[in-house]
């Protein structure tokens, strides 16, 4: 694993982390704007989903066939999300394509045309999209999970609001993009194969613009309620849960981490035995740990039949709760690999790098090595994920039902 | 890119194939086994995802929580599927921890315990995924496409038929698993960081059982319908598509590949700039080669709302036959870099190349190097791909929609 982290920051603000990657050709890189759900005013959730779109179409002096042409002519396999902090868009290249990749995310992100008519058509699709979560039960109860579970706005939907998507104009819309495309909380991104020397020069040649004023937080609500139920009439129940742990920023967030994995990851994993493998309950289940900057989370999915939905529950809340009550030398070793394991697989992918490095940049103001990573991992023992588990005794829990039938989620 | 293909045949037939990967830590293996759906006599379509659950619950001395305590005891990140011609299975991991992750595999593949309680819960979790497609209609749609437009047993449900699998027994799939586990028609393959002269001698050693005659394909019969309608309530329709094309190895693959690049694939290929940027038809749209060893086509899936339903497919259907009107230099040029810069990304990632490289053994009996597959993309042009389309005419469509409002397939 590689130990080099490259580092550099524009006058502006702007962050660029790199990590070099050995014997690959290509290389991946990404933005991340401070403009994800929860940091726009009330009354605009989904806003980040149009501008995602709408900044592509057309940028600089192209128009959106030229600049999709020009994108295109480069090889770029483009990624691009929504989070609740962040837009994040990149690409991963050819390596040789970078700095001709580069010149149009400066354009895209500074200077999108933002044409009314591609407005309408950008609002128009991410209104089709909310819509079309009604025929995705699994990842629309992940959204509300989440959405009841953090403290307004931290859980605001990442897809949109069906209301708040019509009420949205080109220029409200224009305003947001001018608002929190702010340079001095962005954070570029680059793993792979490049020139270090190279990308921070040609970084601060394109984005030396004056960074804003920083991009004020909303002040923290209130958590939605303890259980949700959206009746639909499908053959299935989906549900969502989630339960408070410690950030990702916390002494004890290795300890979560690895608790986690004992519930689930593998075919040994608590979850997988006795709620699958054992009592044949779920066909699909699965927890992982959920870290904002803010507040944190254990998220759990289960897909289930209506007839199972309510022994389903129980046995995961179950498994959750007993997870205090002991853990095995076996389990945490097995867990420990299981990590380690993913974090080679990882260290492997330029896209997984750029994708974690900008992350941990925002999260912890630095980028964590792998092998830091590894280390704290196999720090951890039973005794220190027993006492994190006791210290941090899971106390209520956040479930969503998509589904023909309510659960009741039985009182601790 | 490695030109290195490491290659063995035991003498029972089985192939062993390889692609050493330069500095990484990580290595992928998988096993193709000739128990994919459409080899499987009629009447048990299904009896590939019990199987794939069932030989996993407890194998050689171990029962199902000790095989699975063992196999995350190696930080294997599990993979397996069912396909038409055959079931995969395999795993990405740690080099260090391959050759114990070997022993345990060909527990898994030639001593499965298959305890009939087992059975019965593997049974029941492929019956539920089986209803979970109810509130997955694209995943549905596309496996219905494709059951439709394949000569059957082609095309049969990977995921399998509720009725079918409830006249599964434990004993009829035992009988599966003893006839269609034939050594002499399996394929091993292995990419990334590994030493091919002690896997091919673990391998020798482990699979040296005889291999028993081929599994015989059934005679194919009729294809299904040109258009089959699902009714559902959602808010959305989803449109699949397919249209008969060349198979892998006709000498017109890599013409039919740009063709299908020049479509779907980029920012700037037909179907994203028609469909979807310019009219907003569909929030999600895409196309792709699908090819069987006995018979391909190219597959297309739109998602909008019942009210765009007849507009998109018209005008997807549009496209496909506007094609072989003619594609420009730039379009050949973009959907060149467009595949090679895939091909980049996928040499880079040891999953990928041993799934490409057993994959290619059945499909080719030898593996393609990435720079054999580079260079004949490379050869393709304008005139070869144009000669292509005008010789190999889409002549008819299959179409499936799953939604709340039939369409009309407009007759050619």
């Amino acid at each position: 694993m590689t130990e080099r982290v490259d580092k550099h920051i524009l006058k502006n603000g702007m962050v660029l982390v790199g990590e070099p990657m050995e014997a690959v050709e290509s290389v991946a890189f990404g933005f991340m704007l401070p403009a994800g759900a929860a940091r726009l005013a009330e009354g605009c959730c989904g806003a980040g989903s149009v501008i995602c779109d709408w900044i592509f179409r057309g940028a600089g002096e192209r128009d959106s066939r030229q600049l999709g042409d020009a994108l295109d002519g480069l090889g770029l396999h483009r990624a691009g999300s929504v989070g609740s902090s962040h837009i994040s868009i990149g690409s991963a290249l050819e390596a040789e394509n970078l700095a001709d990749a580069l010149d149009l995310y400066a354009d895209i992100i500074l200077r999108p045309q933002l044409k009314k008519d591609q407005f309408e058509l950008a609002r128009q699709l991410a209104i089709d999209s909310v819509h079309s979560l009604d025929d995705d039960p699994r990842q629309k109860v992940m959204l509300k999970v989440r959405e009841q579970f953090y403290p307004s706005p931290l859980g605001r939907s990442t897809v949109g609001d069906i209301e708040e998507l019509k009420a949205l104009t080109a220029e409200s819309t224009r305003r947001i993009i001018k608002e929190n495309f702010n340079l001095s909380e962005a954070i570029f991104a680059v793993a792979g194969k490049y020139d270090f020397d190279a990308v921070a020069a040609q970084i601060e040649k394109l984005f030396e613009a004056d960074g804003e004023k920083p991009v004020e937080s909303a002040p923290l609500g209130a958590k939605g309620g303890a259980y949700t139920h959206l009746n639909n009439d499908g053959a299935q129940v989906h549900i969502g849960l989630m339960t408070e742990t410690v950030k990702p920023t916390d002494e004890d967030y290795y300890n979560a981490r690895l608790a986690v994995s004992v519930l689930s990851g593998g075919m040994s994993t608590r979850l997988f035995t006795e709620v699958r493998e054992k009592r044949g309950l779920c066909y699909a289940i699965g927890a992982r740990y959920h870290g904002l900057k803010e507040s944190a989370g254990i998220m759990c999915y289960a897909g289930t039949t209506p007839e199972k939905g309510q022994e389903t529950l129980d046995c995961v809340i179950g498994e959750f709760d007993r997870l205090s009550e002991g853990v095995s030398e076996e389990e945490i070793q097995r867990a420990k690999v299981g990590l380690k394991s993913a974090l080679i697989l990882q260290s492997e992918s330029s896209s997984s790098r750029a994708g974690g490095i900008a992350s941990d940049y925002y999260m912890y103001g630095r980028v964590r090595s792998l092998d830091e990573i590894k280390n704290k991992v196999e720090e951890t023992s039973v005794d220190s994920v027993l006492k994190f588990l006791r210290n941090n005794k899971f106390e209520d829990y956040t479930v969503v039902t998509i589904g023909p039938k309510e659960v009741a989620v039985k009182k601790l």
